[in-house]
């Protein structure tokens, strides 16, 4: 029966408790507004974000791999199951939740499928670059849309540049209230984020305290907004949570309807590979600070259950979020023990203080999912990206902008396309070199960079890249080029030091390479072909065409070519 | 004035006239046959394979690079116009020729656009694999729709599958005439296809005039058939061509219907794309046997304006057929002045000789059709491409099940995204080897494969791949595992020999991998980084942090980190 528990279950020690304790106080303290904002992000009730904060929670524990992880709505996801599902349904109605359910379902489906068949790799599909940019994208559409209830306003628009269009123009119907509380939070939400630890600190609180005791202004927020609003007796001028029904989630069996399941099928697939590349990234970076491993094939089956979870519970997609799991880190989080004390906590919530977001405007939890997302566009990294690489820079940008121009489902699938394609576009760009050798070794170098012997009929050229179908005809053309000069090679050595894989196209590239060598009178030779590369020509059609010989040193086909008294 | 002729045209010589002649004639011969049956292949009235061998010819003798490839209708690409547009007019109505126009003239725009924009690179989205496996895919849907016809028999069904099933249940419903018909002249073709040029070379004809002999069968059926339905006066009982228009291709304006234009985009984006790549598939092939050059861009140009004229002539999508290339290379071409006089050949068979197909049954165009499309389909090739890489070998199979059971397009996108997982898949399982000093040398070897010179502290590791987003995480990986040896190493050398490019993915991990060296003690140092690396890295966050050394070669970084006695 212990086998079935998890390893850090059997192993755990009593002097983890406290910390375990303390991040899950402060966590809890994070996630109730969150879960609430999010929620209202989804274009779902409210409670639902606290719904999907207590099994997930506790099903993660079982099956993921991360010790701090921290599981429950997020802001990318929260937008994208609003993106999914508003097109076919209204916020907030029966289908419209039934829709939200069926999504976290089908996601946690999949992520539990790909978990069983080990498809980890999966997450190798996006580039960090193309990650933050999406990120980023995403971001920025969050908060223009959120401006909407800041504000109070309404404003209809698909893509961040109509939607600020609308929002812009319905600005002279703001509700002064409602903005005034709204824009008075955020202003708050944003000198706590930027001042309250030097603050702190300052008042003799230990950096880490300080760094945590800071995470705790949006809780400080709510409970003091609402406080006001009930005390000043202003909830009938506001959009306010209102009374969330009180009590643990009911077990909900999702709704199996295949008119509703073709439509959401990528976006399932899209939130859960998403949601899962983040929580990995995330996983990864604190597992690394703590010399422990995340395992991708755990992590999938453990978001994957827990969307399952979620679902059930009647709630909407999950994953790990990255300030919810900065605060159990720095509260002490030893083990996932931690969330499942903050799902116990949130449940008990639920039980007993749902009253207390009464009184609660919806315009803070807007300032909330604002400053959340602020922090989620990250304009260092992409400077470092542009300095780095123009390219990469670009794919950076330009995923982003797919997401603000376009949308978030068509920014992923742009954002891949652009990985993929710089991938492309690199290999088609191969690098060769001729070389020959440093006088007095047998070492062989660049001839453009190096002083070296070479001769005239055999030309040298090292070849910087795997041979396949997006750089073969550009490695041939190369080539053809290198020996158009004049006067002809007789001999051409392909020197493959730095060539890993041949694959069909490149094999087809070579013998039709060989032919045409053929005819001109110019013989094709290879060397330093590594062992699994030759093992591929072996028995092919090159090798049986090949007047040229396979040298095993580039110094060996030297003297033998080079020196025409030995060779003929 | 000279200066906008084609090159070749300026250095036309008389000697190379009785050649192109010649070839002309036997094009010709091929391309009235296949230009009304790939003109029924794409539901279009037979004429319009006529006139879509006029203009289309005389542009790309114009435009294009290739000195033998013969443009006009072929197999594939009226397949994939009848995929298209089939979902949204009745075959053969107005509606429908007017999208065929349409589909000819975007795509032909798309071509010449991406030539003006020099993207003649976008073929190599594709590995040859892949391709083999798409036009096999196409072909064996080719036949068994054409069964249809061949049969005289009524069945529906989008996927081969269903369409084969189809095919089977309506057997008995088939037109005994029209069958044996059929399959006579199917077997007929089947058996000239195979004897005949042995039985021409045994009359004395040379091997090529044998070759070029044999593929004149299929006009020889046409004509045979035609002239028996006529005398024998079947023409009531038959499905036949009827009367055909007289005269040349009147000048059609497309109509630019936006609501038409929308749902044809993509068809014919995708219907260019596979049409330039087998074109530059064939060009290259003939050329390389004259050793001759073919420029992308221009054949992009090429076969845009080809189509750009096809749509004024009223006609459908053409580009470059490999049947009628290889007819006009053996009957010695030498020049696209054949492609002119084709061009004026086939005019005449439209002003003066469309009377001769008036009793020729449909069923002998599917039985030409047929026998094209066998010979797409490259199992020699799909056996080569198995031997060498099982993954390749899937691909292949894998985009031919996609076309035949999800269709051409989903074929295509299938195939392309075949190819691209292939190779992130493969880039992603990196090889990494550990080595060693081979002795009395400075060359260092893997130490599974070589006797070679270690030493505890210094763990030499060569990394034989660009680093990048899609193997970043799985060389860290590697690397953690071999430093987790006892005892610990105390540095870490990469030999970066075949690393050409890291992308900022990459560059994260390895920041990364070297603060968790750190906390283990463990030094990082990179050995002989290429210089266009070496740029990248500079100024970045990793040399800002790394404690280690670059060295210029393994064994100036052995020799520093490896006696302690020089080291400290």
């Amino acid at each position: 029966m212990t086998g079935l528990l998890p390893g850090w279950l059997r192993r755990y020690r009593r002097d983890l408790l406290p910390g375990d304790l303390l991040a899950a106080l402060v966590v809890t303290m994070l996630l109730v507004p969150q879960g609430l904002a999010y929620a209202a992000l989804a274009g779902l009730p409210p409670q639902l974000g606290l719904y999907a904060s207590v099994a997930p929670l506790l099903v993660y524990a079982l099956f993921g791999s991360s010790m701090v992880l921290s599981v429950g709505p997020v802001a990318v996801a929260s937008l994208m199951t609003a993106s999914a599902l508003t097109p076919l349904a209204d916020p907030g109605s029966p289908e419209y939740i039934a829709g939200a359910v069926l999504l976290a379902f089908l996601s946690g489906l999949m992520l539990f499928a790909f978990g069983l068949l080990r498809l980890g790799n999966l997450a190798r599909l996006m580039s960090h670059p193309v990650i933050s940019g999406f990120i980023a994208g995403a971001a920025l559409l969050i908060i223009v849309g959120q401006l909407r209830p800041l504000l109070g306003v309404d404003a209809e628009g698909q893509s961040a540049v109509t939607l600020m269009v609308g929002v812009v123009r319905s600005l002279p119907q703001l509700e002064p209230l409602t903005a005034a509380i709204g824009v008075g939070v955020l202003g708050g939400l944003w000198a706590a984020r930027i001042y309250l630890p030097g603050l702190l600190r300052h008042l003799g609180l230990s950096s880490a305290a300080a760094a945590l005791g800071s995470r705790l202004a949006p809780m400080a927020a709510v409970i003091a907004v609402s406080a006001l609003v009930a005390v000043a007796g202003l909830e009938q001028r506001l959009d306010v949570v209102g009374t969330l029904p009180a009590g643990l989630p009911q077990l909900v069996l999702p709704a199996l309807d295949p008119a509703l399941i073709t439509p959401l099928l990528l976006p399932a697939l899209i939130i859960g590979l998403i949601g899962f590349v983040e929580s990995v990234a995330i996983a990864q970076a604190f597992a690394r600070q703590r010399g422990q491993r995340i395992d991708p094939d755990a992590e999938l089956r453990g978001l994957g259950a827990a969307n399952v979870a979620s679902a059930l519970s009647g709630a909407f997609p999950v994953t790990g979020g990255f300030s919810r799991t900065a605060v159990n880190a720095e509260g002490g989080a030893r083990t996932p023990l931690a969330g499942v004390f903050a799902a116990v906590l949130i449940a008990l919530v639920l039980v007993f203080a749902t009253g207390l977001f009464r009184a609660l405007p919806m315009t803070v939890l807007a300032a909330v999912i604002i400053i959340a997302a602020v922090g989620l566009v990250d304009v260092a990294a992409l400077r470092r990206v542009w300095r780095h690489d123009r390219m990469e820079g670009l794919a950076f940008a330009g995923t982003a902008l797919g997401v603000l121009v376009v949308g978030v489902e068509a920014g992923v699938l742009f954002g891949v396309t652009l990985s993929l394609v710089t991938l492309i576009w690199r290999a088609s760009h191969p690098h060769l070199a001729v070389v020959g050798r440093v006088p007095g070794t047998e070492h062989f170098r660049n001839v453009c960079r190096h002083r070296v012997e070479t001769d005239a009929r055999v030309l040298l050229v090292r070849i910087d890249e795997n041979l396949f179908f997006g750089n073969a005809e550009a490695v041939q053309q190369q080539l053809e080029t290198l020996v158009a000069r004049d006067p002809a090679p007789d001999h051409l050595v392909l020197v493959m030091t730095s060539v890993s894989h041949v694959d069909a196209t490149a094999l087809d590239m070579l013998e039709a390479l060989d032919a045409g060598l053929e005819r001109r009178g110019i013989r094709l030779h290879l060397a330093e072909v590594k062992g699994p590369v030759m093992d591929g020509l072996r028995g092919g059609p090159l090798m049986a065409r090949l007047r040229g010989e396979v040298f095993l040193s580039v110094n060996e086909a030297f003297e033998t070519l080079a020196e025409p008294e030995r060779n003929q």
